[in-house]
């Protein structure tokens, strides 16, 4: 297909297909004549993923192209690619707390981290907002609140296990790069929202009134 | 106890404490002469709820107030005062979806609430917020995601059930109330920071190399 199909397409606009060439963030087509390319469904493909990178991930350009570096190199493990893609993932930074605290936070991390045998690296910016979370809580007086760590880490690991059959259940490598950046990113929004209401629903049995739940005294239960 | 010494006590300086008496999120002490008062521990455990609430939730003052005043009122149940204060917490919010995408969302979401038998309001932030997420997907062309709901509905029921059983064990209305908004930020938090790092490390078994994990090409599974 030529350059104005492709853009149908893919819903990409010509000028910003243009942008993606010159950036090295999409292939290029097969050369026509001077003036023309022919695109094909690799194309169309690797603009959704493009696409996923920057609009719904927020990666930099410049992460987005490590990111496609890294998935069109033969030698690397998709474990790897994914890993790259995470990296650049927006997270929760936290760089307030004071040594003490961020000292604590380490300690508490690594010792949930171990006990669990998750396979983690120390730089990884997932690792850094675990510390920072748990520092600013140490800092504000809540370090008694990582006494639900373990729960929300089992939850994370069912959660986990259901995105990577998620994108490993889909068909190309690409398209599994692109699952993970979206499932990622929706899946933070789809769990925060679910656990408040879920919250809200637990709330209703445990503290609510109007006949509807088990009135209980707050400091009645232990 | 003097104002300087509340300000001590509680680390909030005496300029903020004086806001808070002004705003009436903070109760007067008891007058011992026209320029002095007297604070007790009422006063520092409520400046924490009053931080808690402004800086860690984010809430505006005034709904901060509307959380206090439902608070300090016998008639209320806790889980009403809950739900005031989680009104308040901040929550992705999505507004570009088109018809054809929100009423997708809302009758997938209506199904889901309902097959758990949650209760929940139809105007709460939550509702909302969730609709806006699956709208999104589905205008992105990302509706199949929501095949992972029922597992994050799963997990988000688990994590809400350790989140009231921590704030239930708490010794007092204001620390529940309070326990609530930290929990749920930081725990959101948390939450992200786990899934990550738990992520990662379920990729690493089935996506890596080196040895390391069992090598499936991604086509290989269903």
């Amino acid at each position: 297909m030529r350059m104005a199909e492709l853009s149908r397409e893919s819903g990409v606009p010509v000028a910003t297909i243009k942008y993606y060439l010159r950036e090295g963030l999409l292939h290029p087509g097969e050369r026509t004549s001077p003036n023309q390319a022919h695109y094909n469904d690799t194309h169309v493909q690797r603009l959704r993923l493009v696409r996923a990178l920057l609009d719904v991930g927020s990666l930099s350009v410049a992460t987005a192209k490590e990111v496609l570096v890294a998935l069109d190199s033969s030698e690397m493990s998709l474990h790897h690619v994914l890993g790259v893609t995470q990296y650049g993932l927006p997270l929760a930074n936290t760089e307030q707390a004071d040594e003490e605290a961020r000292e604590w936070a380490r300690a508490t991390a690594e010792r949930l981290l171990d006990e669990r045998g998750w396979v983690y690296e120390e730089d990884s910016p997932a690792v850094d907002s675990l510390i920072g979370v748990l520092a600013t809580m140490y800092t504000l007086g809540y370090a008694d609140l990582a006494s639900v760590l373990d729960r929300y880490a089992d939850s994370a690991e069912n959660i986990a296990e259901a995105d990577v059959r998620y994108i490993a259940g889909l068909p190309s490598t690409e398209s599994i790069v692109e699952g993970m950046v979206v499932g990622t990113l929706f899946g933070d929004a789809l769990l925060v929202a679910l656990r408040r209401l879920a919250q809200a629903s637990v709330s209703a049995t445990v503290f609510g009134s109007d006949g509807e739940g088990e009135e209980i005294s707050p400091r009645g239960s232990a």
